[in-house]
């Protein structure tokens, strides 16, 4: 545990929340152990909260022709190329535990060419990538590429989508010098 | 009227739509005259569509230390760095009409530090465009220089989101080949 | 109509300017019903105004296999690209005029790649934003490409002069701080 | 001498030239001992001849508070920038005649700020690069900067202006495949 | 342990190396308690390998102004900018057993701005990205900067240096495809 | 002769060196007729100064599938693109030498693309330029190409690690100021 500030803002304590944030920030500590300190930094603006956690939910939590830990994957690479610590340190952990796979993330956050990955994993951060970086060049081809690995429209939607809300989300920590938690480094780590 | 195609993906008609959603668009159909293509586009996916105009409103409909025409002279700025032929197009025509001035908002889309602003709202658009496009290099300097202009902390945050905000409907703008009504186009031109 | 300077230089008075220049100045206005604030600008320096103009002439009034819309739509689609507010808003009025399209020349200089354009003309305009943008990288496939769209060398003389005729005035423009004239914003925007 | 094309595009012979093109050759010839191939390349075009020579010596042959040698500095620093083989190559020469300095054009064409140069002429070439390379971010802040350096509003019009005529020429000379003629390599590289 | 290929170039096996490499690889193999790669990889040229780790050496074990620490600081800031993965993850590895902190070297790796470290030691990563990404640029005002955070002229070599040698060392890794062991996404991150 | 200095660190006088070192540039001067300042600057730090020159020579020496002149077609492109001044002057003239060329150099340091090099020599080029700028993006699909052209593995090894090991020389020569003698700047260029 470290006392460093975990954003430029002020973080409410818990007893001073809307009630449906307080609950929501209740819930996620009881099932992971923790409270990750995003939902604590953007507590600040209830409103905001509200609906940040609304999309990621509905991008995140959601069925899809991605797996999870696909999800994942997308949050890593485009959070590291947007060089927001929080999102590689926080999603790193997820992608490790979801994927069963203590090596992906680090891989991932760094180079995602040299990752261990399908050949269709690496179609799919090719376009994540185009997304996050310069995603006024998308065009008709990058759809063709992505159909000729098997993805769907609705597949498609879901790589940009998480992509895009992800371009929010880094651009938030980034601003408010959100700081991962610590127990977030050593999770997931050990093989299985 | 056109009939070109608003987005790559399928647009569903309104009865199809969830009640909460069908409301919205008929609300804004009545005060606009027309519904834009961002409802229609984006009600693809009904939960993702409730949490981007959630985000939406509690960013540029609340009360803020910025006025509302200010937030829009973010998204324009910002959309244009992106090269959002949707959002550059109806956020214009909005900024015209919020800030009562024709020529603002082909101005600002082109080059900002040329337009037609007090030195505060340049201020305001170079942290806005920090954040748009290199959230990673934020610092303290950067608050620093925005209190010197009168900006509360408060008044940052806005700015920071809304720019944040942006860089996730910008991206879904550009993937979708989301394409503006053509009443953006000339909403505002008149001089008052 | 404003009274903020068009020029970071002195704009001389018609009646200093030596013959053929308050000519060519006095039949611009006859035939547009006002001045471009570019005449008036580069005025400054009489013979740098003579060889500015008889260049433009010489690509824009010419015969070509290009339409004069065509040329506008290279003009405002590089300029996009370089933020310089008065060719943007300046020719833009042209292409709306000349195209007879109201939107096309919001599209071309927000995104070209999204614009209501022809296959043959996107791949125009691509090759003019690489002649724009990094010429030194233009090679035997890009002209290849061209004559694979039907144009002819000359064509391809054509686009590529238009764009580096504009890398000098988008420079001229945006370092004098030339103000586009209010009349601009509005020329063209009723469909036809 | 070598037989490589010196251009994509026909060359026309001397004879077959319009009189003042041809005029003008044969006057450039008689005083250098050679033929420039920027002649004989722009040549295709006689229009466009006349004008880019009459823009070429309205800024480079005139009276200005730049001597010719840091008019050339400018045209050869750009030009590296912009990895433009011919107008290194010539104007290299043309700086090492009248800077009197064999060591100087190669110095400013790798990397300007390590040449052999007075603290006023990196100012100037600090500023010609922004024209070049960002004209969109000029602003007061860079005119102050140069008359703190005792450079005259002219003398900024005249730096602006070369960096702005070159920005178009080096553009030219790249898409035309203008290959500069053997002798000028070896011109002016003997200390005086 | 993973069978994945550790280089797109074959690796020698031990018995065929020159005496000398053998006796550096076994000698490291007794220390660390497994081989880092880059020892096999670089092995398939010898006098390669030599020259690159007498120079590794020469950097990274000798009596410096700079802690150990530090200069892995400045790997780890460096390799994560040029995406190299095994620079990241073995570098990591001895960050954090040299800085003694289990959190360090992943907050280096993605935004060295945010990390837990000394403004002087920001200051050092600052140049150091300098040097590494625009080395072209820097200036006599750099020197200054780093003297005003009390390093000296020879502190300053060292990190210019470390940068210098991980400018190539990044560029093999990445070129041969160098796969990180896995040992090292583990080591050093308990805390002390 | 110039009495600029040759690095921002002092140079050692030859007496003062380690006898190796003092032996190896009373060599290359009785072979050249000169010291090339980069003996001189580097001799600050024998240590690295020996590991440097080993590299050197282990890479530029050897036997290769690569004539030497070709070596230093990769040294001079890279480091144009470096900005690296020492290093394009002083191996611009080794390049001449070893081509019997004395146009070449020159060409390749500005737009190796436009050079006068088989399509061979411009494929290694591309491949060295991909290493030099963004060696992260490094794939089969390159190593495909130059086995096309007819390069072997150990061929693409030597063009890769010339790459790299000029990444760390031209560091060096930037962050040093090291200036290149006067004598490299005409080695080379009578025609034969």
């Amino acid at each position: 545990m470290t006392d460093k500030p975990i954003s430029r803002y002020p973080v409410p304590a818990l007893p001073e929340l809307p009630e449906d944030i307080r609950g929501r920030i209740l819930a996620v500590q009881e099932k992971s152990g923790f409270v990750p300190n995003v939902f604590l930094v953007l507590a600040h603006r209830p409103d905001e909260f509200r609906a940040f956690f609304a999309y990621h939910d509905a991008l995140m939590e959601k069925e899809s022709g991605l797996t999870k830990a696909e999800r994942e994957m997308i949050v890593v690479a485009t959070s590291g190329a947007n060089q927001c610590q929080y999102c590689v340190v926080a999603h790193g952990a997820i992608l490790r535990i979801r994927a069963k796979n203590p090596l992906l993330a680090d891989q991932v956050a760094v180079n995602y060419r040299k990752a261990d990955l399908a050949p269709r994993q690496v179609a799919m951060l090719d376009f994540a990538m185009k997304v996050s970086q310069q995603a006024q060049a998308v065009g008709g081809a990058d759809f063709d590429t992505l159909r000729g690995h098997g993805f769907s429209d609705e597949d498609i939607w879901d790589i940009a989508a998480v992509a895009a809300f992800f371009a929010l989300s880094n651009r938030m920590a980034n601003f408010t010098a959100m700081r991962p938690n610590d127990e977030f480094y050593t999770l997931g780590r050990q093989p299985r």
